[in-house]
């Protein structure tokens, strides 16, 4: 790996096995960006301890099954490092040195803890690892010296919240030891549930898994929310809000033939089954491959731990050398 | 070692050198516990980071003031392991994973973090690091497996929280993986400041420090807060309040003595000057061979860099071990 190339953090938290939101929404992308960037690929199971202390089952039990999706869809392990953060001690590090440069009141202030804290009606009882995550999503994307990470566009604060920190580091050390990083919104935006909801989860039972069965797939099409007013074909029917459509928007690459159904539909004359025909012949076409390779590779989980060690191994010499950087630029005592 | 042995985590933050009132208020007693019991003593920089983020320098450059102090009282390295709390990544994990056990509302409850966070004049702008504090200080205690912490009175809350997150770890694990500790409080209670002030300080001017020279002691006595109402010598005298009298209560081995020049200066009689001769006496016997065992081994400073390391390699082989016990009880995925 050159180091010429762009560092990008990205992963997710280890709370299930993902699904076709996540596909469209970030899997895609890291299938571009490893091929010209320095790519990490966090498994985050200790931020997933964060609202799940109660349910450390789940954290623990979906390390594998992400670390599949991740390797069934195309992420390459040679080009993209896989690595666990609950393995890498420097991020833990970095999290506690973060925490005596931002206040209390402006972890409190930011806009996606808000919404988090009341999401998940933690009322009072707020965990304090929920509070401080963003000074240990700062740890993690600095620990990397990555100058790029993905975000949705909810998340935009916890990256000004990281350049913050490292502004803050950089001024007492009195030189640039960490870099500030640009947070890229994807273009796609979420994608709604199987119902219409506006998240699409696992837990809300409205998630199309990327290692769903043909059978699966065909049920949750059938589901799937439309327009509950376009009763008879020849009806005009709404586009906006129909997930037959945000999903055709999503995973149909003709374009144009897209916005030609739209029209019609808009106009009336279109049914829902000529659609939702056409869309489960893509998705089916979409989740072969993963579906076979993630079967294939799920026989032989040996191979998907070694290459959560190796890349956990390579990431902790990297993390490492971050923190001892960071410690003696600040001048901590050295032993 | 001796595992039978009970183990003992005791320290300081490394922000200043020690003086006389951490002699009588640890620094004695951990010559006794050495002797008995497994002791660690933890030069506590990255607790001092939480409110010195902005004077780093400060807590870096007491690291081996502190250790040449523990060394000059007779603290034996062979007995007693010291270690750099900077320098044990499992203190910082563990720390990560019990802020996912305690509530922030909690946190702002203890009584202990109040008062300092009060002291400290922080106002809305408590640094995060330090809020969390008490979790980490469970860490610290735990990663050791103590099940004895000396503290100050004002410092039980502190204890009491550590015990929670323990109850909350074993709790979510089923099985008692971590001890409970207790508090031992000193008999002998805080030494005021040579000023008549509560708190002895090197910050507050008013502290008289274990490498301090014959002079300093000295002067140091003849400044001593007495009975400012006491002009004359046959007039009676107060001894509440009285730092000489407070001084020779924690130094002069022969209480009897002392109990009788009490009577002798409430009744009237008894000048300052008697006193403070035989204060300056009894403190100038006791430094003596401090200062010379300091000077000594300030001028091989390579052989307490050494102590520190040697004890720090110790203390990771047992906090890690620590780590690993508590993550693979609480079900962590492991590689």
């Amino acid at each position: 790996m050159s180091q010429t190339k762009p560092i990008i953090l990205t992963g997710d938290r280890t709370t299930g096995p993902l699904h076709i939101g996540h596909y469209v929404g970030s899997l895609k992308n890291r299938l571009q960006f490893q091929e010209d960037h320095e790519q990490y690929l966090l498994l985050a199971d200790t931020q997933a301890l964060t609202d799940n202390a109660d349910n450390i089952t789940k954290v623990s039990s979906n390390v594998l099954e992400v670390a599949l999706d991740y390797l069934a869809v195309g992420v390459d392990p040679v080009k993209t490092t896989i690595c666990l953060q609950s393995h890498l001690p420097a991020l833990a590090e970095l999290s506690m040195l973060y925490l005596n440069f931002v206040t209390v009141s402006r972890l409190e202030r930011n806009p996606t803890i808000r919404e988090e804290i009341r999401a998940r009606n933690f009322g009072r009882d707020i965990p304090a690892g929920f509070l401080c995550y963003p000074a240990a999503q700062a740890a993690d994307i600095t620990a990397f010296k990555a100058t790029i990470v993905p975000v949705g566009d909810d998340q935009a604060p916890l990256i000004e919240q990281t350049n913050e920190i490292v502004r803050r580091i950089n001024a007492t050390a009195s030189v640039d030891v960490l870099p500030e990083v640009t947070a890229v919104i994807p273009k796609m935006g979420r994608l709604p549930g199987i119902n219409g909801k506006a998240k699409m989860s696992k837990s809300l039972g409205n998630a199309l898994l990327l290692s769903s069965s043909p059978e699966d797939i065909s049920a949750a099409v059938k589901q799937m929310y439309t327009d509950p007013n376009h009763l008879r074909v020849e009806d005009p029917g709404q586009v906006e809000g129909n997930v037959v459509f945000s999903y055709l928007d999503a995973f149909d690459e003709d374009h144009q033939a897209v916005e030609e159904l739209k029209a019609q539909y808009r106009h009336g004359g279109l049914g829902d089954m000529v659609l939702k025909r056409r869309l489960e012949g893509i998705l089916q076409d979409l989740l072969r491959p993963i579906r076979k390779q993630r079967m294939h590779l799920s026989k032989d989980l040996g191979y998907v731990r070694d290459v959560i060690k190796e890349g956990t191994d390579r990431a902790r010499n990297i993390t490492d050398a971050t923190y001892r950087d960071v410690s003696n630029a600040l001048g901590l005592f050295r032993i």
